[in-house]
């Protein structure tokens, strides 16, 4: 194995050492968030971070640094209160990663893409045509991470939009029906075939 | 699309909706979190929600329910300060899945299944032998999640072990080369195989 310490990492060119960090922690889910601003613009933007927070009640979170472009999805979120979790699959992985790209508040990518936004359930921001599953939330509460000055995002589901042919008898929702994505680093994408689900486990005695 | 509101997730039973909310916000990394107690007693335990908080300094996130059997991971973080994170490949599916078994802080998950530990690099926490990815963590901080009352633990990568033939030229880690794991809800797998990597993107003219 290689290793490679601390100390190399911080020698490492800028390119080479955000393409290890980002790869290093095992496949990422692969989400488009849709916003609508203040005046009215819309926005989607492919994150990689939104992760599972709490069943009861439902919360997921994802974390977003201020600085970047993303911080389009931040400010319509947090002057609107609300957002779309839309999943990425295998019909529009280009379009999805494009959204990545950093224009001006002013600009949708919704036009610059070939994205379509839908909207439904009196839900105010939008939605992603044709996801097979669509997330209506709600902003409930941040957390500044001091370590590296980013921000932690928590909402609450307010319901769930899924292909009816996803939802399984006991509320699984099968991802790889759906050819949902899944993200390997900055830029690799992956469209995994479900191998097995296993059942509740109970120490050995 | 079958419709599911907050109110309806309410009524379901407890079953139906951990699986529903757990699998709704897409694939998850799939790890195995090393430590060791105070009193030398070691424990691997699976995680599925390591999320990448930042590259510089290279820093993860996970989060758990100081409430469960998660507790021993956490307690043993903070009591010396140290865990490992290693990547859930093909061959250990099922030992990987059933260190979700509650067992007593007293038993190992090592000498229940047959994950074995390694020690190296004089990192006094155990990493699991034969990951094809093995990260040295260093505890940094935490937060208290009000809205679920859970933790996110964030900790600095202070080392990385990776298998060779996964590290490509520009720091990109191929992690389908090694088979890793991605979970689907509670207790699906899948082994992704990488589809494609995309450019930087820059705005449409």
């Amino acid at each position: 194995m290689t290793y490679i310490s601390n100390e190399q990492l911080d020698n490492f060119h800028h390119l080479y050492r955000i393409n290890l960090i980002n790869s290093c922690s095992g496949y990422k889910s692969a989400n488009l968030l849709g916003t609508k601003s203040s005046r009215g613009i819309e926005n989607v933007a492919v994150f990689s971070s939104v992760t599972h927070i709490g069943s009861n009640p439902p919360m997921l979170g994802f974390f977003c640094r201020p600085t970047t472009v993303l911080r389009n999805t931040y400010e319509n979120i947090k002057s609107t209160g609300y957002y779309t979790i839309n999943h990425i699959h295998n019909s529009i992985l280009e379009d999805a990663h494009h959204t990545s790209a950093k224009y001006d508040a002013g600009i949708s990518e919704f036009d610059k893409t070939n994205l379509s936004s839908e909207y439904k359930t009196e839900f105010q921001a939008p939605f992603v045509k044709d996801a097979p599953i669509q997330l209506a939330m709600e902003y409930i509460e941040e957390y500044h991470i001091k370590a590296n000055d980013t921000i932690l995002v928590i909402g609450k589901i307010i319901g769930l939009h899924v292909n009816d042919n996803l939802l399984e008898d006991d509320g699984f929702i099968n991802l790889s029906k759906a050819q949902v994505a899944t993200i390997n680093g900055l830029d690799g994408y992956a469209v995994p075939e479900l191998k097995t689900r296993f059942d509740y486990q109970r120490p050995k005695k």
